[in-house]
C-alpha cells in the first residue's frame, strides 16, 4: 500500500484517474502525443458498432443523428476553448483544416500578401500555408521569424498571423490575446493553433478575439489515434467566408443535390465531406470526462506537476537541460528538456515504463495531463530518469537504434 | 424452413452472407450508401480500441504500424479496382480526395481550362472542382453536360475529364476506358469517381489507363459509417504531382520536423493529416471479406440480381418506371425506378423492412450487394413492394412526413 504524495493530498481530480484505462506498470508523460483511452469509450465504441452501424444501417443518420455529430462534438470542444456557441465544427483532421482557415483569412485580406508565422509552429502549418499560397500564386509570402520575434514582426503588410500558441517542441506558450490585439491593429487577422491547448488549459477564443482556430482530437481531448480534429471561425466571420473546400456537407441543403454549391450558414460551412462517425463517436465520448471538470482545476493541478517535474530533475538529474520556459505563465502543460543522447534516453525511459518522447536533434518531452497523473507518478518519472542517468543505462546498443516514428 | 430459390441454387456467394451481420426483418437494398456491418469488424474494432491504443498508446504507432495503414488499406482497395502497387491510399474523405486529384491534374494542363463533367456526377465532385477552379481565379470553367453528351463534349481545350462511373441516381454507367482513351486523345487527363464502382464490380483502373481515381470506403466496401476514402494516382504520374494539401503525412521525412515541405515519393505525398486509425481499421477489417473473392464472380450475380428484380417489378408493379440502363453492360450494380409519390413509397418500404433509399425529385434507389443478397431476398422485396402498391399503403399520413436525411 503506497502512500499518498503529500503534493497530491486534496487533490481535486484525483478520482478522474479511474476514468481512464492506463497500463500497468507505466507512467504516461505522453499525453501531448496520444492521450490515454477514457474508461468508457470501449462501450460506446462497441455501441456505435453493432447497435447503431450494424442494426439502424443507413437509417443511423437519423436515428441517432450521426449527421450533426460534427456540430455536437464541436460544440463540446468549444465550451473547453472559450469559443461561442455554434462556432466550432469537429471533421477532418488539423493539417486539412488549417488549409480552411488560411484560404479564408487571405481572401478576407485579398490587398495582403505575407502570412506570419514562426519557427516554433508545428511543422504541418507552415507546409500547408506554403502550399496554398503557392497553388494561389499570387505572391503570397510565408514569412517565418523565431517565436520570441513575432510580436515585433506584426507589421502592415500582414494578411494573417498564423501561430501554434504552445510550441510542440518546447512547451513555450504565446500570448494569444495580445498577439491578436496586435495584429487586428495592423489589419491582419489571427489564426491559432489549439493542438496542445485544447483540454490542456483553459483557451478563451472569444475573450482574445481570435479569428480562426483549429486543433487537435487526439491529445489533450483523448479522442484516439487519429482522431478528427476541429476548427473554429468568430461568429463575425462565419457568413463573410467563402470555403475553400466547398464539400456537399458544407451545403446549405446537401440533401437537395442540387449541381450548384451554396455555402451552409454559419461554422457548418466548414464541414466537407461525410462525417466520420466512428471516431467521433470516439472523441465525443472522450469527451465526457470533462464534463464535470473546470479547466481552471487542470490549470492549477498541470502548473503543479510542471513545477514539482522541473524542481526535481534539477535538482536530481543536473545533466538534463531546461528548454522550457521557467515561467509557469508562458508554458502549456509539456516540460522539454535538452540531453545530448536524448535518442536513446528516452528509448531507455520507456523501456523501464516512462514514456515521454523525443523530438530531434536533443529534446525529450514530458506531457503532464492532470486527469490521469499524480505527483507520486511525478516523483517515480524522476526515480526511473535519476538511475538512468547515474547508470549510464541510455548508452545500452538496444536504446540506441533507430526507431521509425517518432 | 424457407425453400431454396431456383436462382440461389449454386451461388459461390452464398457462404459469404454469414460474414455479415443482417439485422433481422430487412432486405438491405441500401449497401449503395452504407455497407452492412461485416460479422468480424466489432471484434477487430475493440482489439484496436482496448489493446492498441489502450495498452499501446503513443507506442502504437510502431507497433502495430498504424503509421502505414493509410498504405496497406490503400493496397487492398488498389487490388480491386485493377490499379498497381503503391497506387492508393486510404485517407480523408472522398470530397477531399476530389481536391487533390483535380487540382494535381490542372497543375499538369497548365495551358487549359476546361474541367469536363455531368449532371449525373455526385453534387460534391462538382462543388469542390467548381470550389478550385473559384480558388485558383484563372478562368477554369467546370463544363457540366449531360451523361449521354459526354463522349462529344471531349475537345481539345479540355485539361480535365472528371466523371463518376457509376451514376448514383441511375445506376448508368459510363464506359471508363473509351472515354479516357478519347481524353487522352486530346491531351486531358481522366479523373474517376469510383464510389459506387469498387467492391461493386471490377474495375481495371490500370488496364483503362485512368490518370487518377478517387473513391468510397463506406458504401460497397463495408468500412463503416463515414469510412476513410481513397485516392489513386496513375504511377506515370506520382512523382510529378506536386500536392495542393501539403501535410507532413505527405512529407518525404514527417519526423524530420523540417520546416520546409519536400513530397514524398509516389502515392505517400497524397497523404496530409494523422491517420484516423480506428476508422481505418474498421475499414481493414472489413476488406478481409473481399480475400478470397472474385470480382468477376460479384458482377455475375449481381446482374443477375438486377436482371431478377427488374423482371420481377416491371410484370408485377407496372406503376413504377425504370430509370436506370436496361442494359447490365451500362449499368452498375444499383437499380432505380421513377414513381411520382417515391418519397412516401419508399417510407412504406422502409417500415415493412424493405431498406432502399430515395432521391428527390421521385426516384427510388434499390442497391444491390452479392456478399449479402440472394434472389430469396428479392423476391421478397418485390412481395413487399407489390403489397405496398396494390394497398396503395404509400399514401399513409405517416410515410409522407419529411425526413431529414435521405
Amino acid at each position: 500500500m503506497s502512500h499518498l504524495h503529500p503534493l497530491d493530498e486534496n487533490d481535486p481530480l484525483a478520482a478522474k484517474r479511474d476514468a481512464f484505462c492506463l497500463p500497468n506498470g507505466v507512467i504516461y508523460l505522453d499525453g501531448n502525443s496520444l492521450g490515454v483511452l477514457p474508461a468508457h469509450v470501449p462501450e460506446r465504441m462497441q455501441h456505435v458498432v453493432e447497435k447503431q452501424w450494424g442494426e439502424s444501417l443507413i437509417r443511423g443518420w437519423n436515428e441517432h443523428n450521426w449527421i450533426d455529430l460534427p456540430q455536437k462534438v464541436g460544440n463540446r470542444i468549444g465550451r473547453l476553448v472559450g469559443a461561442e456557441q455554434e462556432a466550432v465544427v469537429a471533421c477532418d483532421s488539423t493539417t486539412i483544416n488549417v488549409f480552411k482557415v488560411v484560404s479564408a483569412a487571405l481572401a478576407l485580406r485579398p490587398g495582403r500578401k505575407v502570412i506570419l508565422s514562426d519557427n516554433g509552429n508545428f511543422p504541418t502549418d507552415l507546409y500547408m500555408a506554403q502550399g496554398l499560397a503557392d497553388l494561389l500564386a499570387k505572391d503570397h509570402e510565408l514569412r517565418i521569424v523565431s517565436p520570441e520575434d513575432v510580436a515585433d514582426a506584426i507589421t502592415d503588410d500582414l494578411a494573417v498571423l498564423m501561430l501554434t500558441e504552445v510550441d510542440y517542441k518546447t512547451g513555450r506558450r504565446h500570448d494569444m490575446k495580445a498577439l491578436t490585439e496586435k495584429a487586428h491593429a495592423v489589419g491582419a487577422l489571427a489564426i491559432w493553433d489549439l493542438a496542445h491547448s485544447a483540454g490542456a488549459f483553459p483557451v478563451d477564443l472569444s475573450g482574445s478575439n481570435a479569428d480562426f482556430a483549429i486543433g487537435c482530437g487526439y491529445k489533450y481531448l483523448n479522442g484516439g489515434p487519429g482522431a478528427p480534429a476541429f476548427v473554429y471561425v468568430a461568429p463575425r466571420h462565419q457568413n463573410d467566408i467563402r470555403p475553400a473546400l466547398t464539400g456537399w456537407m458544407g451545403h446549405v441543403a446537401p440533401f437537395a443535390f442540387d449541381l450548384d454549391y451554396r455555402p451552409a450558414e454559419g461554422i457548418n460551412r466548414m464541414r466537407v465531406g461525410t462525417p466520420p462517425v466512428l471516431s467521433l463517436t470516439a472523441l465525443d465520448a472522450a469527451l465526457d470526462v470533462f464534463e464535470d471538470v473546470d479547466m481552471e482545476v487542470i490549470r492549477q493541478k498541470s502548473i503543479s506537476l510542471c513545477e514539482y517535474f522541473i524542481a526535481q530533475v534539477e535538482d536530481r538529474c543536473p545533466e538534463m537541460e531546461l528548454v522550457s520556459p521557467r515561467d509557469a505563465e508562458v508554458r502549456g502543460s509539456q516540460v522539454s528538456f535538452r540531453f545530448a543522447e536524448g535518442y536513446a534516453l528516452m528509448q531507455a525511459l520507456i523501456a523501464n515504463g516512462v514514456i515521454g518522447d523525443f523530438r530531434a536533434p536533443d529534446t525529450v518531452r514530458f506531457g503532464f495531463t492532470p486527469l490521469y497523473l499524480s505527483h507520486a507518478d511525478v516523483a517515480r518519472a524522476v526515480d526511473v530518469l535519476e538511475k538512468i542517468l547515474t547508470t549510464r543505462m541510455w548508452d545500452m546498443d538496444e536504446f540506441r537504434m533507430r526507431r521509425k516514428v517518432t
